[in-house]
């Protein structure tokens, strides 16, 4: 795929996908309708295979490629959604993978990719280390890299979780996803442009790593320098295939202070009884941040993720650093 | 109702609180099926109004008054979960709701109960103290005693959850609650049992509140006397309506240590990325204690309820005295 995807390019997706995956449900919540005074409709891709919406990319990726591309496994750089679900979809093709993971990375994330059969090597936590750990393990083993966002077949597997959002709920008017490395965000761009045109797209970024907003600022890619954000989905900083997506169809991109993000997430702990990772809440941290922009909208949100490790909550002890 | 309820009387408050409550799903997970060689089916009243199945026996009450007998209130002593639902019910029917509550009740509970309105009076953690507390509510305002189990009114609503997982998944082999009171009990032996005479009703409890398991030994009820148990919603006794159906239908009650309830509930939260109280996760702590009793089965298990306090996780920290 050498141009940017279409809504097709999504079905297609979603139709190559559709056997492995679940449909997740859509949930609601009275008590956050009413402290918002906005109606909200949350895509539960907590309650994903692999408890994230990142199976969808990856399992697109390896069901794309060709038996010879396909024949000395897959490889990537992940702080952990994504590494746990291509050790899945490897496992489900059969084939090996290969998967780079910061030392920082959370147990429970180490211990599900490592539970799929993976194999993991841990590199120091930048975007550096990762990359240049990464390319070493292609050149020894030849396998096909499948990159976690800056990927067109990733980005079409993400789509589908709002492909399927937008059949389910129609008449959003806005829908809303977390932004790292942006693959959920323009997969969900595309899909939702694709669907339904008037219907906004926005995302919520952590403030301590806000290089999607400033890049959309800027006109170019401005990459995170420090992202010491509790969100660990959202530390990586855009990509070109995802930047110029976003560009094209996305204006808004809230951010939202770590407070905030925790904030959240404990709501939705809280009042939806479903467990999600802090990447997850931060959407909601952004509506909840300025409400009076939402009033009264049908809003979408994709809960991308449900992959924390409960021995450390923020809110409870001092171990995170992060808060306040 | 002066008889022992049947499948119709709950068939009747299926009918009449179905406005006001939640059809609330039922979930599987393939991770706990593959570790316990068995398929589960939750279903997820944690996901219900007031986060427990205990709405629907409240509403059942409240709206089985006549106006004249609900003019002053309606009053109840609970742990928590009850009163909540008792509060919302007569908020509902625009009634008052008076709610006598142990002091040592968890901060998410008290806060539940108040929200909804009730009038909330504090009593010493005995079941000497929260009955002789109740009487005198009652006796100072008229109110209409509405008992968080031994009233058939209440077991025929709670005894709905399980209606509505056997008519979503037919064939179970076994349903399993959690006891208590006996309330959720002797409502879903009731339902079973007469939709499906084969499938076998059997219950979880703790080991620290085992006062249903000695009752049915000995025949009688003999009351717990000192209840030290994490799993909250359970630490009290079977009453006489309760025993007596329970005596009828259930042959299997296992009982589950502290750890064995702590473990079982993490599991739910780590696996199936959903919040579920300690009492909630005693049945799956039974099973996870024999695995090999239940190879093979198709069983039902009502997820009881999801308010936790999340300031005070059993696994992180050392302030709850509970576990090892």
């Amino acid at each position: 795929m050498k141009t940017q995807p279409t809504l097709k390019d999504i079905r297609e997706a979603h139709k190559r996908i559709t056997p492995f995956i679940h449909r997740t449900p859509v949930l609601t919540c009275r008590a956050i309708d009413d402290m918002l005074g906005a109606t909200l409709f949350f895509k539960c891709e907590n309650l994903q295979k692999v408890g994230a919406f990142k199976i969808r990319g990856a399992c697109n990726a390896v069901y794309s490629l060709d038996d010879a591309e396909s024949e000395n496994g897959v490889a990537a750089h992940s702080s952990g959604n994504h590494g746990a679900a291509l050790a899945l979809a490897a496992q489900w093709r059969g084939i090996k993978a290969y998967v780079v993971m910061p030392e920082n990375s959370s147990a429970v994330k180490l211990k599900a990719v490592a539970g799929y059969g993976a194999e993991i090597i841990l590199c120091k936590p930048t975007p550096k280390d990762r990359e240049e750990d990464l390319k070493r393990v292609i050149q020894s083993t030849g396998a096909a890299l499948i990159h976690p966002y800056n990927d067109y077949r990733v980005i079409c597997g993400q789509g589908t979780a709002a492909l399927e959002l937008c059949e389910d709920i129609p008449g959003l008017d806005i829908v809303m996803t977390p932004v790292g490395g942006g693959g959920l965000l323009s997969g969900t761009a595309i899909a939702v442009k694709g669907l339904s045109p008037q219907t906004r797209v926005m995302a919520g970024e952590p403030e301590r790593a806000d290089d999607a907003c400033q890049s959309l600022k800027a006109g170019r890619i401005i990459p995170v320098k420090d992202p010491d954000t509790i969100a660990d989905g959202l530390r990586t900083s855009l990509g070109d295939l995802t930047f110029s997506i976003i560009e094209g169809h996305v204006k808004d991109i809230i951010t939202v202070s770590e407070e905030g993000i925790i904030a959240a997430m404990r709501l939705i702990w809280e009042r939806m009884k479903i467990v999600v990772e802090p990447s997850a809440s931060v959407p909601l941290g952004a509506i909840m941040g300025r409400p009076k922009d939402f009033t009264g909208k049908r809003i979408g949100i994709i809960l991308s993720g449900g992959n924390v490790d409960l021995d450390t909550l923020p809110w409870i002890g001092q171990e995170s650093g992060h808060g306040s």
